[in-house]
């Protein structure tokens, strides 16, 4: 008879029954992969579930002070009470899976520090890109590498809400209720919106490739909720780029730039054609040059796919009992990664200047630019985009490579000159 | 002081010396991930070798005699004597990591039950895909799904001469000329052109997938000799449609069609932009749907990355003293995969036809195709295609899904009819 391995499953909702179906469905095969039974003993849940045979509690506990199971699947997002499971699980010799990148990104150095103290191990699979198994690429595949750039379409709900943009020419807020209605976007959607999502995954990805702790705060995080409708079409109707929200961690020569932000998308990029809740990760190493991972970043049975491989390999390592020998995924606090330093990052640049239909407008804002080291590769005047603005020109600029820092600079200049009626839009190009 | 994992590299061509390079420059990471040290001790070429504190030999024997050594790392390529290499390896006591695509396919069963039998481990991440972790994705990150499909384009040297002839409007000898001048093709490419080369990784990936045995005799293999540019240019410009030769196999309620044959694949499809020798290859799981996987699918660094992260994980094992106690791939030889039977898989297809230029001819081809069961989608009549045929007319056909065993009746039909001037051309358009 194979050994049963136990979990106690944290958080049954549309992700926790999903990895519940599959374990019960592909039982046999999951059983051949790790040559022990798996059996879900116990689930912790606020509503009330009815399930025969497995221990029901709304106290979380009730699964960490149960000596019999092995290992915890945390799955109730947020930051807590699921950093104390998580912490908790370790030290009562539990080891974890967890889909939450909130609480990985934002106590990476904690949780990791206690599952090696601990000899414990955690999983976490399901926090990035879905169904993609792009941690297990990053981290084992990838290892030989050192990893130069990581650069992705994090968030399945901005880029369905772009998706909508772009495709049926909507506004941002009715490409939103169009989310919601579809289930791709919740309720409250600033997490998403506002980058912070793209922010944790960008942070879980980057301090594993780089075995550090990169914080949030090292992330300059802007969200989708500024980019207007005209400024998507004009883009793709005039120039070929798709607008993606883009989460960014770039080495150049061992000082890192770390953003999410909307980007510029050339047609021929890889990243151009991923649509709606689909999620593509591209990893450059030095070995293996460009690696891009492409699929559903979101949706029940993806991200249950991804809990449930982690569930196998984890329980694979209790089974052969090797589970903590060595950290699963290597984070040394002595490790600290350098910042490049603010505004230092380089980039050519979408810049759209609304202003006063006034001679010598051109001539200023040009001019501007060029005081402030910004080298424009080209121009256009146009009459003003959609309703912004109403009277005034559109001056439209992309620049050559050019430090964040001096763009900033010389736009701040540039709405200083008394010329200009709207906000200025300002958005870069992904090479 | 860390333990030392002990590597035999058998083959120091390209690969193998990509492989002690990464080794070599990227040492500390590595150990890191391992809890121990790599060092190459002994290594085995039919070139000399200079390098220091290294046992050196022509013979390979004497690598697989050294107790001393823990992992053969097997780079010799082809049938023999790498599988005796690799079997001997797990007689010794040694764990094996292959980029051999051939002899894995070849022998799968044989390698597969000698490494469960003697407690071995054999990984062999570059044996597929280059430097793209697929074999890994495929065997632990979609571990949770049961595949219904595998479809890849996982051939360098194909694809690079099918990019060639589209981008550049060659002739398939001209582009396989340019191939061979720019590194991506031997001086004897019929491995590759013949597509037995993507038959042996599609083995590797079904049977992967299947826990089965894929033998290569199962896998319909055509090449892409006959691919001429004028249905290159002609698909391109008024279909959208390019070729790629894929590799496929596809479950069908419980039984498998497997083929490697060019396909059309449509513009929006995610494989139409991989272009020269990039590979991509897609999973459909039934809990994950779509995941793809891109990156350079040949290179001397993008293969020895993959190399070296199965050499990380293989020495973790060794370290941890637990290689070999479950199998890497699951392989059960009473697991025998039930085949579609021959003609039965179904897909739309484009016929064209080189005909004689006289009256009634569509109609006598229509009227074939019709009682072959064919259901014609498209009809196109054109002045014939190229300097093939030189009079007559292209009659251009586009089907429906139809079963591939009556359209194979139909164009046999067609082509007793008398009426045909060239070679009908066949291909299936990809889904």
């Amino acid at each position: 008879m194979a050994k049963v391995i136990k979990i106690g499953l944290i958080g049954y909702g549309t992700v926790g029954s999903g990895v519940d179906k599959i374990l019960t469905e592909n039982a046999k095969q999951i059983e051949q992969r790790i040559g022990a039974e798996i059996e879900i003993v116990a689930i912790c849940d606020l509503k009330p579930i009815e399930k025969k045979d497995v221990f029901i509690t709304k106290n979380y506990k009730e699964i960490l002070d149960n000596p019999e199971i092995d290992i915890i699947v945390e799955l109730i997002g947020g930051y807590e009470p699921a950093r104390t499971i998580i912490l908790e699980a370790f030290k009562k010799g539990k080891n974890v899976v967890s889909a939450n990148k909130a609480v990985l990104a934002k106590y990476w150095g904690e949780v990791l520090t206690h599952a090696r103290i601990q000899k414990k191990l955690i999983y976490f699979e399901a926090s990035v890109g879905g169904g993609i198994p792009v941690i297990q690429a990053l981290n084992e595949g990838l290892a030989a590498n050192k990893i130069n750039k990581i650069s992705g379409i994090l968030n399945g709900t901005t880029n369905y809400i772009l998706s909508e943009m772009t495709k049926n020419n909507l506004s941002f807020v009715q490409a939103l209720k169009n989310a919601q209605k579809a289930g791709f976007a919740e309720a409250d959607p600033s997490f998403d919106v506002k980058g912070i999502d793209t922010a944790h995954k960008l942070a879980v990805l980057a301090s594993l490739a780089w075995a550090s702790w990169i914080k949030l705060e090292h992330i300059k995080t802007t969200g989708i909720e500024e980019i207007s409708q005209e400024d998507v079409s004009f883009l793709k109707n005039e120039f070929g780029y798709v607008i993606k929200l883009l989460g960014t961690a770039q080495m150049h020569n061992g000082k890192a730039s770390l953003s999410v932000e909307p980007r510029l998308v050339p047609k021929s990029h890889p990243f151009a054609n991923v649509e709606k809740e689909y999620n593509a990760i591209l990893f450059k190493g030095d070995a293996v040059g460009d690696v891009m991972f492409y699929g559903k970043g979101a949706g029940q049975m993806a991200a249950a796919s991804a809990v449930v491989s982690d569930i196998i390999f984890l329980s694979r390592e209790v089974a052969n009992e090797t589970a903590g020998k060595i950290p699963y995924a290597t984070y040394n606090s002595k490790n600290k990664i350098k910042l490049l330093p603010k505004g230092d990052d380089a980039g050519s640049y979408y810049l759209r200047f609304t202003c006063v239909d006034k001679t010598g407008v051109l001539s200023s804002i040009s001019g501007a630019l060029g005081k402030c080291g910004v080298s424009i590769a080209e121009v256009y005047q146009k009459e003003p985009l959609g309703s912004r603005g109403k009277k005034g020109v559109s001056v439209i600029i992309i620049t050559h490579k050019t430090k964040e820092g001096s763009i900033e600079k010389a736009v701040k200049k540039i709405d200083s000159l008394g010329v200009i009626k709207a906000k200025t839009v300002k958005l870069r190009i992904e090479e």
